[in-house]
């Protein structure tokens, strides 16, 4: 059996691309029984988020899955609830070559010419770090990500005392992605010994081995590293919080620059200076899908279009929806009244908008966290600053912890 | 020159035990320009926590910190304000080899029996770990704490190729803290080269290569890892947040077991299964301080002792300001009011409890957050049950977050 990608001549075209993701591990190292990949981090397991960031690399043509045949549904479920596209199952081995052998043969029958192996739980892989082990793998057969050592290396003795430490400089930490020519990867893994099915680690090491393929090493960025330990997780969590909390979307229903909004656009701009704040106007049918930033926020901050009616929120709340935005990740929408608080008395203008509650519950079965927030828009020139300055720090507060709890509250700046 | 702990037998008897923490790296890795053991966590630097988990230790007699003179001052006052105790500085060198080496010579005059080196940057290091490497140090002279290694370690050729891959069950990664008899790690810095300062990585190779002495290796808990990226700065404030939210303590005004406040401590009980949750009930005159789980516990749900007089809770938040707890973290404390708002208007309801905002705009200053949470006490047993789970969820969002933006907010379940 010879591959027919055999013959492709490295990097005369760009050639097909497929993905193997082993994800049969069992996470002891997590200290929790879940598998670390199936870990939710913000409701959502965290391959969903592997996978993710694999199928929006257009020119990965299908990413096969290998997972054990007792989390086979569940894989299923996730696929379909999060609408991922371009994936098949495989099922996983006893260990973690296994299972890529038994995705590589999922892809032997209509093979691509490059292969790319990639871990589960490491979901902030980009294009660009794909693109160059594909690009490198094309020349030299193989290739995988390093990173620097964060430690240094040491050998013990059988005693465990110290035989000798590795030069940190000389030596590199294997990562992924990796990426293969078809042939070079499937060759190699039709020739493993059980021996190295049981205990090898390195598929880079299987192709020099077994193909010949002096694998090319390619530096890559720090946001590749796996989620191991506990910890790893919650850093996964913050990261994702803090990605997705890059844009805000001030909402407003006018256009003019002196209003309540504009000002706590510029306010948020200030306030928030790694976030970009952008603007939309809502015309009177409630939605403006078309002004809609799409692809990458997930926070608005609605100003003034509230009224005691709701209407126009809740088409507003309905064009979300539609959009899918919540399925991915928790959006948050701040609803922002602002009012004089001399003129009008506090508790009767927080009564008129107790039916956000209600209406939060609703919305928080659909993945969008509504909140009010009340603003005090006093004549006094610096009470409305402090007011702006507290809706801000309380809207960045929001957006960042995206805390579910919170979800129906009145808040008061 | 030979230091007079030399004569020491091994495990003979407790010895003097001293520490020196190179704090004078520059933190490139972490993409930010603050050096990372300066960078805060819920505001207090990094290093902060790593000498608290150091000067807990009541058998390790002194710390020297070695901080370039740029940052001598900024280290003295932190020293200041979070009061700690049993530090001594030294000027960090060009080079960690270099800072060690100084933190040594000032401990040179006097000296311990055996000396701990310790990362600043690593804040989790607990005593079991620091009495395991410095038990083996003094009987064999040197002992580090070791890890499993995360990934595979290869070794690169000239031209970024795989030469070979470690086999990974042979090595480990080294990691800190290392504990050496102090004339072993002193006799082998005054005999280091000027490469070995420069480039060496490795205390334990130093004491192998000048005072022949091989170290013991000891397996460490996986939370001895060095923040070292910046998710390793978030990993560390939710591990932290984390640990600081252990423990809830639910503040009642009455020792009744039917009362709202041992109805709430039962539902935060069940609701946050992993969490302590304590109880204690405030004496008329306020403060309570004997009762104060005055160690672990930076969570105070206080129950009905809310009064439109408010001098019960302030006298209350003397005592939690006296008792030193803010200190070092921010402390959160939520007033829960429980009243029928089937027989009070919630308007007004609200209105009589605006006082807690300036209030906690008061205390934020202090490090105290504080808010309000008004739960609705429903004759209705199903109404009651949700206000409660929902009050529950609150307390947890705000136990766990500790979001000064939220502080002074009032909240309703
Ligand atoms: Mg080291
Ligand atoms: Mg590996």
């Amino acid at each position: 059996f010879l591959p027919s990608g055999a013959g492709v001549e490295p990097g005369s075209r760009p050639g097909t691309v497929a993905a193997v993701l082993p994800a049969g591990g069992c996470g002891e190292r997590m200290g929790v029984r879940t598998p670390k990949q199936f870990c939710r981090v913000l409701e959502r397991p965290l391959i969903s988020y592997t996978l993710q960031a694999l199928e929006r690399v257009c020119w990965i043509k299908d990413i096969v899955v290998a997972v054990t045949a007792e989390n086979m549904e569940a894989m299923r479920s996730i696929i379909q609830r999060y609408r991922h596209k371009r994936i098949s199952l495989a099922e996983a081995g006893a260990t973690r070559h296994r299972s890529i052998f038994n995705g590589l043969k999922a892809l032997a029958e209509d093979q691509p010419d490059v292969v790319i192996i990639h871990d589960a739980v490491r979901p902030f892989v980009e294009e660009d770090i794909l693109l160059r082990v594909v690009t490198a793998a094309k020349e030299h057969g193989a290739a995988g990500a390093i990173r620097p050592l964060v430690s240094t290396v040491i050998s013990p003795s059988a005693d465990g005392c110290l035989e000798h430490s590795l030069d940190r400089a000389k030596h590199r930490a294997s990562e992924m992605p990796q990426a293969f020519l078809f042939d070079v990867i499937y060759k190699a893994y039709q020739q493993c010994s059980d021996y190295d099915f049981e205990f090898g680690t390195e598929c880079l090491q299987l192709a020099l081995k077994y193909s010949h393929t002096k694998a090319k090493l390619v530096e890559g960025p720090p946001d590749l590293w796996k989620v191991t330990y506990k910890r790893d997780l919650l850093a996964a969590r913050s990261v994702i919080k803090e990605k997705i909390s890059q844009e805000i979307c001030v909402v407003m229903n006018t256009k003019d620059e002196e209003s309540a909004g504009h000002l706590l656009k510029e306010v948020l701009k200030k306030e928030l200076n790694c976030v970009n704040v952008t603007s939309t106007v809502l015309d009177h049918t409630g939605g403006n899908v078309q002004k809609f930033p799409t692809d990458q926020c997930y926070s608005f901050i609605c100003v003034n279009v509230v009224s005691s009616e709701f209407q126009e929120t809740q088409k507003f709340l309905s064009t979300l929806e539609e959009s899918g935005l919540p399925l991915l990740y928790p959006v948050v929408v701040v609803l922002v009244h602002c009012c004089d608080l001399t003129l009008a008395p506090l508790a009767s203008k927080m009564e008129s908008l107790m039916w956000i509650r209600s209406l939060a519950e609703d919305m928080k079965k659909r993945n969008v966290l509504l909140s009010g927030l009340l603003l005090n828009y006093s004549k006094d020139e610096q009470k409305l600053q402090e007011s702006f300055q507290q809706g801000a720090s309380i809207i960045a507060a929001l957006v960042k912890e995206r805390s579910s709890a919170l979800a129906g509250q009145l808040l008061l700046a």
